[in-house]
């Protein structure tokens, strides 16, 4: 890896620090100001942002890049109009720094006082959506950080004019430019700069597919947050009813199958496969899904396509869902926890014992009794907005919003206090 | 590396896997019964812990450990003592487990909570102390987590008396042995095998000297939390009262110089420094503490050593004291954040401009405000015990307790809700 790259990120490590410094003590109407002038700027200067996509378009079809990815990498008026309306939305959210966690006044007389303040220096690594620069821009912005965004090279001028009318709209408002950022995007290696600027980079928030996700957190040595992947379930219990069951599935599986909460595997009690199995095949055949089936759901259907082992570790992200039957709950929740990711689980049960049994020994971010995978959304969850959806431990679980993008800060105060020898 | 201690360490993470399943649902009355077995058991099986520990400390001393390593090293009865009480505190404090964190009802009717659930299976990397053994597994049982414990060689009979004493108990009140586990330790490489079991191993925790944190951060693939580096500063403002500051200073200065939050450089505001440098400087050196100071410092005072530039980034632990004077609260600021390890910063002053400003502006776990930097600490915090202190932003900073030894899930509950297209 060339040095001078790493320099270059480093530097601008450095210098998002300073701005970071700068944006912690900034009020919250500044920081709202500063949001709608960056919406309004978007607005009024479309025709710059349009034609430097309209650029990357014609790369991409010169490369071959396949319709869908150019359709994600494109922008439109509607859809800038889109962006903006985010940017305006993060703005009306409460402000998270400041607020007092836990406080209490200690034996001794010390006031106590947990607060949030923000992270600090936020990297994004992400794929080619030229609306996460903006998205992730304005949410790491409200929650007092200055934000490091490493966005793909195929949306490159996309991603440098948004970040150049961002930035003209920060120093316009009086805050630093370096709040915000575009790292160099034609080589890998920036990647690697950016995840191991320990001391320089509080965190890093990889937005992708598999593949980058893993890269970046088993490369990284400032703390990450693992997103996104979901190997997403529905178990349909023997004391379900099928009509509920089979819409749960439904809207689980198609309402948009390319993103990380839609189901992948179906799940069916013994006890009510027999009439269950033959009308959700039926009911997903008909919206054009592939159903991989075990062995009793091949017989049970018609049209089931005999699954493979990888079936059941597969995020197909597409009109495919594999089927199994399970002989009890205990064999789903022990399904679950072998080929799950940690992302969203559901059950469709009339029965109390059964969903609550569910909910207590499924591991995962979401647990959705009686209602589809697809309601795990920042948006859905009253967060206004999402930066993520983790599917680690540490930290943050499930969608992400503006308190996932703070950190702490203990506050001691005293007259003079000093602590006893023991 | 061996891969047959790679599988070793994998295979004992598996097993914690499924020890970490059975305890995730297990209600506080049984983890506080089997706490307090292990209390007892401890004081009843003294002579085998106490003969074991003797043989580490014979093999020790044919070593030619320090002094001061035999001492952290040794166990006596009234050491045991006090590791059996601390599980009966633990015992007594709250069970994080099911804290509802977040609820509400979204405006489609869904129930939407967020609970704190057990963080899973967590590893311990540590050093010398044996108590750490079972402190750490009274921490993590308690918060419904299995642990794998990484000690160090010279403590390995010890250990492992410790943790066959904790693992009868817990078979004997009918809890999986295999919520508490020791690694090997006579191969370092038993670290790297744990510090990278991505999704067999929750969380890595490393406890000992700034090395072994620093080689656990940088090298591992899953989640870690940094803990304890501590180069912690006091800073004097012009309007500081001398006597509170001399106390403060002092306090945090030689209460403990082996510790994480103890001061290691003093600021002091060139307003006060003809008078107060003179007057700390012979305090100091009355208990024993070389003072390494700048050149006015050297200049104000008798018997200041001059500092060279490593003295700011010197953890030092011991009776060591670096001093510069300042010229304003700025140049404080800035000096804490080019040189301070993101742990406890202290600021004695009267005024509240002042101290209002250095709370705002210092970016550390914990800003103590005419206190001593002694006070951080999960027993001083109200939190009963302590598993580390975070000097990391992401998911704990501070003193960490038991709250900071779960994760939480989303639990959502619906009635056949399924969501609509967008």
């Amino acid at each position: 890896m060339s040095d001078s790259l790493r320099d270059e990120v480093h530097q601008a490590a450095r210098r998002a620090k300073v701005a970071a410094t700068a944006l912690a003590t900034e009020n919250r109407q500044r920081k709202d100001a500063v949001l709608r002038a960056m919406a309004d700027a978007l607005l009024d200067r479309a025709p710059e942002v349009l034609a430097a996509n309209e650029r990357d378009l014609a790369a991409g079809r010169a490369a071959g890049l396949t319709d869908a990815l150019l359709d994600r990498l494109a922008l439109t008026g509607s859809r800038l109009d889109g962006i903006a309306e985010g940017l305006r939305t993060v703005a009306g959210l409460p402000d998270p720094v400041g607020e007092v966690q836990r406080g209490s006044v200690l034996p001794n007389g010390l006031e106590l006082r947990q607060v949030r303040v923000p992270m600090g220096v936020v990297g994004i690594v992400y794929e080619a959506r030229p609306n996460v620069t903006v998205d992730a821009a304005g949410l790491t912005l409200k929650a007092g950080n200055a934000v490091l965004l490493r966005g793909s090279s195929s949306a490159e001028q996309s991603n440098s004019a948004l970040v150049t009318v961002l930035r003209d709209a920060l120093v316009a408002n009086d805050f630093p430019a370096d709040a915000v950022q575009l790292l160099p995007c034609a080589d890998r290696a920036s990647v690697q700069h950016l995840i191991t600027a320990r001391g320089l980079v509080d965190l890093v928030i990889p937005r992708g597919g598999a593949g980058l996700i893993d890269a970046v957190v088993r490369n990284a040595t400032v703390p990450t947050i693992e997103t996104g992947v979901g190997n997403c379930h529905v178990y349909v219990d023997r004391a379900a009813e099928f009509d509920v069951a089979r819409e749960i599935v439904l809207n689980s599986k198609t309402r948009r199958p390319s993103v990380c909460n839609a189901a992948e595997t179906l799940l069916v009690h013994a006890e009510v496969a027999d009439k269950f199995v033959p009308e959700v095949v039926a009911a997903l055949r008909e919206r054009g899904v592939t159903v991989h089936g075990d062995e009793r759901a091949v017989r049970l259907a018609e049209g089931v396509v005999p699954a493979v082992a990888e079936d059941w570790d597969t995020e197909y992200l597409s009109l495919d869902i594999a089927l199994r039957v399970v002989d009890s709950l205990d064999e789903a929740v022990a399904h679950i926890a072998e080929h799950g990711s940690g992302h969203t689980e559901a059950v469709v049960s009339t029965d109390v014992r059964a969903t609550r049994q569910f909910v207590a020994r499924v591991d995962a971010a979401v647990v959705a009794v009686n209602a589809s995978t697809a309601f795990t959304d920042g948006a859905e969850f009253g967060m206004g907005a999402e930066i993520g959806i983790s599917t680690q431990k540490l930290h943050a679980r499930g969608p992400m919003g503006l308190p996932e993008l703070t950190s702490s800060k203990w506050v001691v105060w005293g007259e003079g206090h000093i602590r006893p020898a023991s």
